[in-house]
């Protein structure tokens, strides 16, 4: 067998074995050693079977249940239909999961659930691959409708509606968001009031922009709604409170009487669910369909809450909300995964250019820059991933009761205002760049990386805006800086931060990110010494993280004693940084979650590996805010300079092992169903490289001008 | 008239005015000098006709004529139709653009067209705001198509078939890009072989991989085709030319004997347009079909070509390419306007948490990080947009033939694949943020952001992959300092450089960036004292592009002497850099282009609004690559930690002119055709305004439970 046809036989290697053109000095296979021919050092192999099962972390099971099911035709999204077609399907899709069994894990054992929160969002984020619109409309009808009649009604309204919303009798709205008010809940001005008179609650929206819009099952499914309006009884307003609603006559599937509405039409993407508008002219509604669980009123007027803080009471009944989060941020880690997939399997097999033989095109991924924009999106795909394992975790704990305490509560919402953010945007610039890295193939529908992307852009908005949400972590970053530091002139501390100062201890704080800083500083500049180690990672991102909230903590100085317009305008002219400072936080939790998921790796070849991500990862982060390590002083100027050239050598030893990386995450073509991943290319190339080596082997190729020429010039000086 | 309403009347105060409250001093207001009741210094005032006129420029009539038919309704994109209803409308609209003689103008005369190639382009990039498939379905029939014919044949091919291609008798393709090879035109394996018995070409699609592919008009409606192929007769291959092929029969649309091919179905955007693939077996075409204007084919079969070089042929014939680039940089520009028009609109009147005001929401555009988002991409926009006009103007001169040496067509060539990756990624990215900052709201398809997205998705990688082309900047940069420094050690030049020797002098190039370095550096401890100046603001700029290529240089010396594999392995070690200091270049060069429009602007108070803008877009650049000027040297700490404050500032100057900015692009709401860009906010929010004043007026509002609570605690503690 010749050296060419050994290098084109794909029977006999694996598509991502690179050999050794690009730097590499060998490859990885699935179950044994290779050896480099050149200097006989093992390189390490990964074991693509345990590592997927790391990945597929504590619910398992579950995951793999609800990946059989959505390796289902039924279940998949049919490309080019219009919004009216898909929208039926997807209905009929939820009744599909609810003959399965795959959507009541987390309601009440005593209605045929399972009370188990951390599976349910587990299966649920699972159905992405299938169709996200079929996830968000599921999301809509249990994760929202369902899940407030269950989390804000009592066992009266469990027994009287849970059913009929399991089973699908009774598609519903989750009717909160506003025309005039998207993410600032507290301001939506519907109003429900009370009239003792007849026990009754009046429903009202009292102007346009108080429209209930944005709404999944709204515009045509919905025959019940949760509405959350201000509830007014005695001529107080107790704050927003959830209503239920019967929306639609269950025969004509025409509105109730005082109910309006209107269709939000085609959208950017998740074309599958039918969202809407809604408004209610005054209509009366039974003072028992008050979700009552944390404020009643009684017959006679009287409201009762058992949470005496209105504040507190506001944000636990949007607690519920965070689950909604938390499956985002799931979902969008799914599908970076399998855009991931399809284009490291396209790259290893699609050549273009022959810059280093005339015979032979380059493998895509042996180029520099296109390892660049996958393998660092890969990184971050393992570090969102690994994170997501950690907040669901942490969700299941506060859900199901074993940790439940208010800090517990509130340190879940921080991680998951933390991490949705990240992994959304993750998700579309992933999509993007695995789109773009396949060029035009990338744009064709049955690539999907433009149909996932499309589906996945509003996750970067609902269930709480992107930047809202960072900017709840800052505050809560802020809040703990001024909570540990309380009496301390917090001017003087920023400074003493900026200036490195060590020795001085400090206790941690719940979320132990924020004020351990002082503590850590003394090892910076060590740190600067050795920026690839995973201590050295560990303090430059922290560093950065506890600098810039004690920098903004120390801007932000004396904020509280200003009127409300100063403050905002204080707050105001930091508003970037803050968000930037959330950012860094959010960044720094992924980095620890890959990071402490490195020892749990028993493979020594598969931890090697694991571990170049990480610091790909991390390095990547350093290199992003390169400038900022270098205007504080954090790296010096010749180190800051080795950054991007180590980037570029943990590049070339990934290489290699990239398509194991994918593998690991389990996704089988009925999930990942994009053309280029089916390795047509690669029998493509086969066939176009036989061609061209039966004709030179027969010497009848035509002789190229360029090369007549050459030899014409070479004759004519006798050369 | 009360405070309150005299700031909610919005027939007296033009929405984007501002009220002061965020550090503005006063706001802008067309017509007349307002004057700061503080301090009574004036503020500029945007001359938003003049500057309007500006950015219209040299083709302005054109771009008003192409306006006007834009406007009209028959062009606009329905949404929500199947690709099979949108593909027969776009059709449809090329009819119409014909009967409104909107696409001629690049056309001999002598067949009713125009000789006019800077205007044609001009109207047809402005077609993009009616329906981007319109505009690249124009672009396919009549920009490659129709524009093969007339650039590679002669007076025979033009006489036979342009006056079809002009009326749309002879709907066609442009069959160039193959399966397997994307941006690679020169590896295309179609084969045409002369055959001498017959006089005929023999058109052979040898292998899967060579079927063309995502060929416009290739899957319904192309009746002919301009195919490219390898030319071989007599045993050579004379590389890639031109043959036009009868695609269909006229009558029945069925394919010709021996021509097949499949529909590339649904894309990710761009579904009025039918791409599809084609492929052709043994199919035979007369001798005088090629298109033979660079190289023909005698009826003995030997060939002649008036371009000896092949390479240089192939350049040459490749060259009417250039004009694809060229319209799609003006086109994403398009894009990027009416999107910052409609979210800027919307930021001005949208209202969202009242942090300052216990009665009133801000102002979305009032937040600091709001204007961050959308006032950099404005900047980049006008950048972007003046750049566009220089390149416009440079492309008239080459196929004017006004200025059309080898020189001009390589500037032109460059700066198109300068041009063309920033401005088409800068639309995509300008559509999600403009989508993702009006929320939930930017997601429905009224609102255009995320429809326009996904139609300009694959501007970036068709007509040349944005990475490729930055790719060729990069090797002419490099050839550039290579030709400048002959005889000259490179990696001695480039310490030289890096060193920041002043003194030297050196010839500049024809494209005048590369080799300017020796003589500029002098001035870049100046410049670090002066980053806000123009003066500073271009020695940072320019002096990071001359020192990468410099670095570059020095890295790849001896490249020449190495195998092609030993070259190709150290280029791709660098591939990164080389891509980002063709980057550093194009923005450099929008920079410049933005800067020399300044003293064409007549009015002082548009002059220094529009220089704070570019200040805005210089600062960006240089806070983007804040860590290589650290790095190397070039600002200090100290100076690097100004950058931001200083944008933070010129976004508070901008505020009170940014809806003027956007005006001043001169679209009207048939262009816009965006829900959130209405004016319906601003009614919404008046109308709500009204209710909760007039119920306070009366008296009847409820209380709020917090404030109960509060005066209880009050009244409890007694005071």
């Amino acid at each position: 067998m010749t050296q060419v046809s050994s290098q084109r036989n794909p029977a006999e290697t694996k598509p991502g074995r690179t050999r050794g053109t690009k730097g590499t000095t060998t490859s990885s296979e699935r179950g044994r050693k290779p050896v480099s021919a050149a200097h006989s050092v093992p390189t390490p192999t990964v074991d693509v079977a345990a590592l997927g099962e790391q990945l597929l972390g504590k619910w398992a099971d579950v995951r793999r249940q609800a990946r059989a099911l959505a390796a289902k035709p039924e279940l998949h999204k049919i490309e080019g239909q219009t919004h009216t077609e898909h929208r039926q399907r997807t209905f009929e899709q939820l009744n599909f999961l609810v003959e399965n069994n795959a959507v009541h894990r987390a309601f009440p054992a005593s209605l045929g659930g399972n009370d188990d929160h951390g599976g349910n969002i587990a299966g649920f984020e699972e159905l992405v691959t299938a169709d996200p619109s079929l996830q968000i409309k599921a999301g809509v009808q249990w994760g929202l409708f369902g899940s407030a009649v269950m989390h804000l009604g009592t066992a009266e309204h469990h027994k009287k509606w849970l059913p009929g919303i399991m089973n699908m009798d009774i598609p519903g709205c989750f009717a909160m968001t506003e025309t005039g008010h998207g993410s600032d809940v507290a301001s939506i001005a519907t109003t429900a009031t009370y009239h003792p008179d007849t026990e009754e609650f009046v429903l009202h929206t009292p102007f346009r922009a108080a429209w209930k819009d944005y709404i999944g099952n709204a515009a045509i499914d919905g025959l019940g709604a949760v509405v959350f309006a201000q509830l007014v009884t005695r001529d107080v307003n107790h704050g927003v409170h959830a209503f239920y609603v019967d929306l639609r006559d269950p025969q004509t599937k025409e509105f109730m009487p005082g109910i309006g509405g209107e269709d939000d039409g085609v959208k950017g993407g998740l074309n599958g669910i039918d969202n809407g508008r809604l408004h209610f002219s005054h209509v009366r509604i039974p003072r028992t369909d008050l979700l009552d669980r944390y404020g009643s009123v009684a017959a006679d007027g009287t409201y009762d809450s058992p949470i005496a803080s209105p504040g507190r009471r506001f944000f636990t009944m949007l607690g519920t909300l965070v689950q909604g989060r938390v499956s985002l941020d799931g979902a969008a880690v799914a599908a970076a995964k399998i855009s991931l997939k399809a284009a490291i399997q396209y790259s290893t097999e699609r050549r273009q250019f022959n810059a280093s033989s005339a015979i032979e095109e380059e493998v895509l991924l042996d180029y520099q820059r296109h390892q660049r924009r996958l393998f660092t999106r890969l990184a971050t795909t393992y570090a969102a991933s690994f994170a997501h394992e950690k907040l669901l975790t942490k969700f299941d704990d506060v859900f199901s009761g074993a940790h439940d305490t208010d800090a517990d509560r509130q340190d879940l919402e921080t991680l998951a205002a933390a991490f949705k953010p990240l992994s959304t945007w993750h998700a579309l610039d992933t999509l993007q760049e695995c789109r773009e890295a396949c060029g035009g193939a990338g744009f064709l529908i049955e690539n999907r990386f433009a149909s996932l992307r499309a589906d996945l852009d509003v996750y970067v908005t609902f269930e709480g805006d992107n930047t809202v949400l960072l900017q709840l972590v800052a505050k809560r970053l802020l809040a703990d800086y001024a909570k540990e530091f309380r009496g301390v002139d917090v001017g003087v501390l920023a400074r003493y931060v900026v200036g490195q100062a060590a020795g001085a201890a400090v206790h941690r704080t719940g979320l132990r990110q924020v004020a351990q800083f002082v503590a850590d500083t003394g090892s910076v500049q060590k740190a600067a010494l050795a920026l690839r180690d995973e201590d050295g990672q560990r303090a430059l991102l922290t560093d950065r993280v506890q600098t810039m909230v004690a920098d903004v903590g120390g801007a932000l100085r004396g904020v509280n004693k200003m009127s409300k317009e100063q403050g905002a305008a204080l707050f105001n002219q930091h508003q970037n940084e803050l968000i930037d400072a959330a950012r860094a936080h959010a960044e720094l939790l992924q980095w620890e979650a890959f990071t402490e998921a490195l020892p749990a790796v028993a493979d020594d070849g598969t931890r090697q590996v694991l571990t170049w991500l990480r610091d790909l990862f991390g390095l990547s982060l350093i290199e992003k805010n390169l400038s900022w390590y270098l205007m504080n002083g954090r790296l010096s100027m010749q180190r800051a300079r080795t950054v991007g050239d180590y980037i570029n050598r943990l590049l070339v030893r990934i290489r290699p092992h990239a398509l194991d990386l994918v593998d690991a995450f389990g996704y089988s073509p009925e999930h990942v169903r994009s053309a280029v991943a089916t390795g047509a290319e690669k029998m493509r190339q086969d066939e176009a490289h036989e061609y061209f080596r039966s004709m030179r082997a027969r010497g009848d190729a035509p002789i190229d001008e360029k090369v007549l020429l050459a030899r014409k010039a070479a004759a004519a000086t006798g050369k």
